[in-house]
C-alpha cells in the first residue's frame, strides 16, 4: 500500500482551507491527521467537514503531536519563521505557504533554522512551479529547446471581479511587489538560472486611488538584468477585466515558450456577436487549483523517496529580497543593484 | 464529516485501474471498500497499491459483500447486463462504463433491470458529459446563449502514436462506430435534445488495411437528421499526427460554441521553426483524466443526494442503437431511418 | 514595361464594382479599358470616378470593341452564357464570375462555347482558390503533407448583420445549394481529386420563415462520397453571429489542414469583460477582397504568359451540377447517386 | 476621375523597389512618374519594368522636374535632410522613409525645413501606423474602449531565416535601439499620447559575437517611464525562430489589446506531429506589405484633399531622441532621463 504522510496544517483561511481539502481528499500520499487555527469554532466546522479529529488552536501543541510526519503552514506571514522553527524542532517536515516573511532579515531567520535540520524536508509554496504549463516550459528549457535564455516576461494581474476583497486587503499585502510579484521574481531565477544584478521599478496610480495612499501603485513593473545578461520584465495590476491573467514568456535564442497568453480556463470558443471569445480563469484559487494539489504532492513525495524539493529556502529569500529591492526602486525613483 | 460512499469496483484493465486509482484517492465522497477480477495476481497487486483490503475474483461474491453501497462496473461490455443485474438484485447502486451492452438487446434488458429498482441509482459512463467544456456548453445551451441548435458536428481521433494498440484492438472493439461514435451520438441528443430520425454513413479504408477485413473503414463519417430538423455530422479515426483529438461544435440560431478545435493539452506555445504551435493530449486518459473523476464524483454525490443521475440507462439504449443503425447504414451503403 | 492586359468588365452591381476598381487600380497587369452596363447612369458615373472612357449599355458592342484583350462577365447569371459566347466569337478571353449558368444545361452549353475556342483563355470566378490561404492548404496537399485525403468539410455561413438584404435577396439566390454551397462543393473536388458519388442533404428552417415559402432551409448541410472514397461535409448558414464564417477543414492520413477556423479580420485580441476576443470578417467582400484581387490577376497572366487558368468550364459545370443535386436531394428527402 | 498624385521616387534598394512598385500599381490615387538612383543601370532596369519614362540619376533633377507633385525619398538615412530640403524648396510634397535622419540635430534641422512650407504635406514613413491591425488598436484606445493606457509592451524580432543578410547590414544600421526600436518607441507615444521622461535600456550578446564588436546587443530591452505615469516596454532582437515577430500590447485601465500576439501569415491551421501550428510571416516586407501601400495611399490622399498628416516630423525627431537615448542607457549601463 501507498504510504501516506500525515501532515497537521496550521491556518484555515481562504487558501488554508484550500490546502486542507487538498490534503484531505485530493493527494493519494497524504492524510490530513490534523487541524489547527486559533478560531475554534471555524476549526471544528472546517474538522468535521472534513473528518478531521486531532484539532487544536495553539500551533506549538499540533507540531508536538507525535503523530505527524510534516506541518502545512498557512498562517500569516509574520508567524512563518517562528512556526518553521517550531515544527522543525519537534522533527517534523515543513511545508510553508509564501512569503517565507514578511522583510529580508526574517528570510535569513528561517534559512538558519532549515539549515539546523538538514534531514528534514523543508519546500516553499512557489506553487508556479508544479503548474503543469510551467512544468513544461521548465522541462524544455532544461533540454535546451530554445537555447540561452534571453528575456523572460511575467505578469501577474488579479481580476476586476474580484477588486473589492483586493481594495480592503491592500493594507495588509506588504504591496505589489511583495504580494504579486514575488511569484514572477521566483520564476526569473528560475528560469533564467542566474541572480538578479540591477533592477528598476516603476508604477502608478490608474485607476484607485487608494495605492497612492500606501505609497504604491495599482500597476507596476520592473525590468531586471541578470548576472548572465539575462534580461527580465515583469508586471503586476490589480483589475484585469479578463480574468485572472498570469502570464509568461521566456524568450531564448532558438525559440520561445509562452504560458496562458490567453488564460483560456477551459476548450471552450464561443462564436457571438463579440466575435470568437475565450472565457479566462475568474481567479487564482481556479488557475492554481491544481498546482496547489501538485506541490503538496510533490511535498509528500520528497519525504516518502528521501529527497530534497527543489524550492529551496534560499528561493524564498531570493525571491523576497529583489521584491523588497523593486518596492525600494519604485519609491526612490530609480535603477538599482540587488545589493548595495 | 463528509458521508463517503463504499464503492467495489470490477474489472482492472487500463480504465479499470484508473477508476479503480480515481475512488481510491481523487474523490472525497468516496471510498475503494472492495476491488474485483479474474486476474488474481493482477487483483492483489492493484489491491496492494491502492490499500484495499476486500478482494474477489468472481463478481457475483463482491455483489453480496455488504459493506459496499455500490458497484463500479468496468469490465468487459458482454458482461455489463449480467453485472449490473446482480449488483442491483443486492441492492447496490451501479455506475457502469460505456457501452451499456454488446447490442440493442442487451441494452433493452439492462433497461429492464434498472427499472426494476427504481430506489437504486444507475448511471452510465458517457464522461464527456462531465467534462469541464461540455459541461459549460451544455449550460450555454440550456441557458438560451446560442438559440435553437441547428448542426452539432463532433469528430473523434485517435492518436496515430497508439497506433500498435489500437489495430491490436480493432477485432473486439465493436467497429467505428460502436466504440467511437457512440460518444458523439449521446453528444447529439443531448445537445439537440431530439430524437435521431435518419441517418446516413459512409467512411474508407485510407491507410489500415486491416479495417477492410473487419468490414469497416479506419475512418468514418456518418449525417444524422433529428426529429426536431437539427443536424448531426459525426466523424471517427484512428490516427490522427497531433494528438487524441476530440472536438464538438454546437451551431445555434444565435451564436455556436465549440469545444477543443485546438485540443491543447496545456497553456503552453511554442515558437520555434514550426511556427507558434500548441501540443496535444497524447491520449484518452489524459484527455479524459478530469472528466473520469468527475462522473464518478456525480455519482457519489447523486447517491449522497438521493438523485438520479442525469445519464440514464435509456441515453446508453439511444446511443447504441445510433451506433448499430450507422454500422448498418455503412455497410448497406444507403441512408437509413433509425428504426425501419 | 510590363505587358497590361485590355479589359472590359460587364455588370455594375456590388461585384462588378468591386471588379472594376480592382481592374481599374490594384492590378498591375491590368488596364480598365470598358465598362458596360444597361444602367446608362449608373455607368457614367463609375466610369467617371475610375477614368475609364469606353462605356456601353449593351454587352454586344463592348464584345466588338477591338481595343479590348479580355471581358469581365459580372453579371446576373442568366446572360453568362450568351455573353461568353459573344465574347469568344469576338476573340476575347473570358473571365466569368459563378455560377456559370442557371442550371446544368446552360452549363454545358457554355462549356461547348469554350470548346470551340481554345486558343482562347477561359476562367470562372471561384474566387476561394485564390486566397492566400486556400492557396497555401492546396499547395499542402499537392507536395503530400497530409498525406491522402480523408475528409473535407466546409461551411458558409452569411453574417447576420447583413440578413436583411440576405432575405431580399433570397427568392432571386438560386436557394442555398446553389447560391452558398456551390464554392464549398467546388473546393470537394479541388482538394480531394475526386469526383462525387453519392450525396445526401438536409436542413431546416431554424430563424426565418421565408425559406419555408422557398422550399428551402435557412441551415442546410450535406455529406458527399467521392468516387475515390473520401468524404465530403458541407453547411451552410444565412446568420452567423460572429461574422462572415466560411472555414474548410482537411483531414488528410497524415495530418490535418484548417482555414479560418477563427476568421479573424485581422491580428488584434480583444480582452476586456468577454474574455480574449478576435474580431472576425464582417462581410463576404472583406474577407475574399483580396482573392478577387488574385483571381484577376492570375487571368491576366495566363493571358500574357499564353497558359489556360486552372479553373476551367468543367469546374463550373461540376460545382453546379453537384449543387442541383443536392437541392434535388435536400427536396425529396433521400440519399442520391450524382447521376441517375 | 480619380486625381492622381504624381510621384518621382529616390532611391531603388530593397525597400525603394518596394515602394516604387506600390506607387506604379496598387494605389489608385498615385502615378509613378519619375525614378531617381545613383545606380544607372539599376534604374534603367527599374524603370523599364515599370514602365516609368522619367529618369534621374541625381536627386536634384528630379526635385526640379515641374511633372511631379511630390517626392517620395527611400534614401540612405544620412540623406534624408538634404533632400527633404531640395524636394520642398522646389515645392513638392514629401514622403520621407524613417529614420528621419541619423542624429538628433539632422532631426531637428528637419523640422526646421519643413516648418518653412506648411503648405506643402510632409509624411514620414512609420509604416506600422498603418497595418490594419495597429489602426483598429488606435481607434479603439481613441474611442475609450480600454480606459486609461498603462503599458505598452512591443517586441521587434527579425526572423532567424535572414540572420546572413542581418550580420551584413548590422556595421551600418545604427544598431538595434536606432534600427529597430525606433518603430517601437513612436508606437509608445502614439498609443500613451505622453512623450517619455525616463528610460533604462539593456541588452547582451546572446549568439552572434559581432555585436559586441559593435558595442551593441543582438537582444536588447528598454523600460520606459512616460511623463503621465504610463509605462513602456520594448525588447528588439535578430533571430527569431519562427519568423517576423513584431508585437504589440497594450494593457489599459478597462482592458487590453494585443496585436499579432501569433504572427500568423494567413489562416491555416496545420495539424501534424507538431500539434497544431500557425505559420508566420517570414520576413518584414511580408509583414508589412499592405501598410506599405497604405502609408503612401494616405500621404496622397492629404494631398487630394489638402490636409496634413498625421505621422508628423515631430514624431520622427521624437522617436530618433528616445532611440538614441536608448543607446546611451545601453552603453552607460544606467537609467536617464529622456534629456539630461
Amino acid at each position: 500500500m501507498r504510504k501516506k504522510v500525515k501532515i497537521g496544517s496550521i491556518g484555515l483561511g481562504r487558501l488554508g482551507y484550500e490546502h486542507a481539502c487538498n490534503i484531505a481528499s485530493l493527494i493519494p500520499e497524504a492524510e490530513l491527521t490534523a487541524l489547527c487555527d486559533i478560531d475554534a469554532e471555524h476549526l471544528n466546522k472546517v474538522a468535521d467537514e472534513l473528518g478531521v479529529s486531532k484539532r487544536y488552536t495553539d500551533y506549538e501543541s499540533l507540531c508536538k503531536d507525535p503523530d505527524l510526519d510534516a506541518i502545512a503552514i498557512v498562517s500569516p506571514s509574520a508567524l512563518h519563521v517562528e512556526q518553521i522553527e517550531c515544527a522543525m524542532a519537534n522533527g517534523k517536515h515543513v511545508f510553508c505557504e509564501k512569503p517565507l516573511g514578511t522583510d529580508v532579515p526574517q528570510c535569513l531567520a528561517a534559512e538558519k533554522v532549515v539549515a539546523k535540520y538538514p534531514e528534514l524536508k523543508f519546500m516553499l509554496g512557489f506553487m508556479r512551479r508544479f503548474d503543469d504549463s510551467y512544468m513544461d516550459v521548465k522541462a524544455r528549457i532544461d533540454r535546451g529547446e530554445i537555447g540561452k535564455v534571453i528575456l523572460m516576461r511575467s505578469y501577474t494581474q488579479d481580476p476586476v471581479s474580484t477588486i473589492e476583497s483586493t481594495l480592503k486587503f491592500a493594507p495588509h499585502s506588504g504591496g505589489q511587489f511583495l504580494d504579486m510579484c514575488v511569484h514572477d521574481l521566483d520564476l526569473l531565477r528560475w528560469f533564467t538560472g542566474s541572480p538578479i544584478k540591477n533592477l528598476w521599478a516603476i508604477g502608478g496610480v490608474f485607476a484607485y486611488d487608494l495605492y497612492r495612499k500606501l505609497n504604491d501603485g495599482d500597476n507596476v513593473a520592473a525590468m531586471l538584468q541578470c548576472e548572465n545578461e539575462a534580461m527580465g520584465f515583469i508586471f503586476a495590476g490589480r483589475a484585469a477585466a479578463h480574468g485572472c491573467n498570469v502570464e509568461t514568456e521566456v524568450i531564448g535564442t532558438k525559440g520561445t515558450l509562452r504560458i496562458a497568453s490567453v488564460p483560456a480556463k477551459n476548450l471552450v470558443e464561443i462564436m457571438s456577436e463579440h466575435g470568437v471569445s475565450r472565457v479566462c480563469y475568474e481567479d487564482f484559487m481556479a488557475r492554481w487549483h491544481q498546482a496547489y494539489i501538485n506541490e503538496i504532492r510533490e511535498f509528500c513525495r520528497c519525504i516518502i523517496e528521501n529527497r530534497q524539493p527543489d524550492v529551496t529556502v534560499q528561493d524564498g529569500t531570493a525571491a523576497s529580497e529583489a521584491a523588497y529591492r523593486c518596492k525600494e526602486s519604485f519609491e526612490k525613483g530609480r535603477m538599482l543593484p540587488l545589493r548595495d
